[in-house]
């Protein structure tokens, strides 16, 4: 049963009025200059980074990866896209087809621990077709005043069991929630 | 000096997709079903709540306190409104005028611990203006969809320090942060 040994997890960070980006795209504000003294170290975050062996975006989270500084290595990685994107990676992939198969279909048997990174109109997608087991929040200790929000209008409501929180050292803090299942 | 005696706070209640109310204003979701095992008890929030020695809300959260349950006892309230509404409480008061001289003027040389309690549009005012010393938001372990946004649109970038962070055992998530003063 690969459904239950592959989880898709929504990771985002967010300001604390929950925008996931700058109108400008401009990303300087992640880098917090806060500090919480009694918060864990970040390292415990990269640690966790190394388990993961998918990543799904949507084509302007690809865009402004590689526009900083690509972050993902050499881990696969699935764009969400039918605009045509420069691909000078092996593992970059582009997919415009069915949602839920790819993720049934092609990502739960082949992946662990699968990470949805962004935009805030593929969270959507993925939490309106029930694709998502859980979702981690960092909430970064900034007022972005304005800016796109994180999924914004799914249009349904989902229950939330918290499982962990974690205070980093520097004033970010991640929410972990799984999906609760409507019997 | 007065004004470093007193504490305004903006406390509100939010979904993970952070609103703060639904769009037919029922208010079931605040009570959630979930179970955090590590969480703190709900009755150290009520001893906190206790401290508090006036409430300033929008005239909206007003009437929803009249008609969900007045929780707000015999403390001094203050309503930003320009409405005519019901009064029929001698705690309560109307204000329609300067939000700074309100603020400075009357409540911090009267009050030590002021929460300004919604909705959006109070909550973005005092932001704007300067008015608040610290943001406390308490998330509940849901996804509402749809609704009202917390503070919307501020328009300016404001840098927030993490003071506290608290789990409860309902699954309620409080973060506490300072307003940072740019030099």
């Amino acid at each position: 049963m690969t459904a239950h040994t592959s989880k898709v997890t929504i990771h985002m960070a967010a300001s604390l009025d929950f925008f996931i980006a700058r109108k400008d795209g401009s990303v300087s504000w992640l880098e917090t200059s806060d500090v919480y003294e009694n918060g864990a170290s970040f390292e415990d975050a990269e640690e966790l980074v190394k388990t993961i062996d998918c990543y799904v975006m949507g084509s302007r989270t690809y865009e402004d990866a590689l526009r900083l500084g690509w972050p993902y290595g050499d881990v696969p990685v699935l764009v969400l896209t039918s605009r045509s994107l420069p691909a000078d990676r092996d593992n970059v992939e582009f997919y415009s087809g069915d949602l839920r198969e790819l993720v049934g279909g092609r990502l739960r048997p082949r992946y662990r621990n699968i990470w949805v990174v962004g935009g805030a109109m593929v969270a959507r997608e993925f939490i309106r077709l029930g694709l998502v087991d859980d979702i981690r929040i960092s909430i970064i200790p900034i007022l972005l005043g304005d800016g796109t929000p994180f999924v914004d209008h799914v249009g349904i409501e989902q229950a939330l069991h918290l499982k962990v929180v974690t205070a980093f050292r520097n004033g970010i803090v991640e929410l972990w929630y799984e999906l609760r299942k409507t019997a």
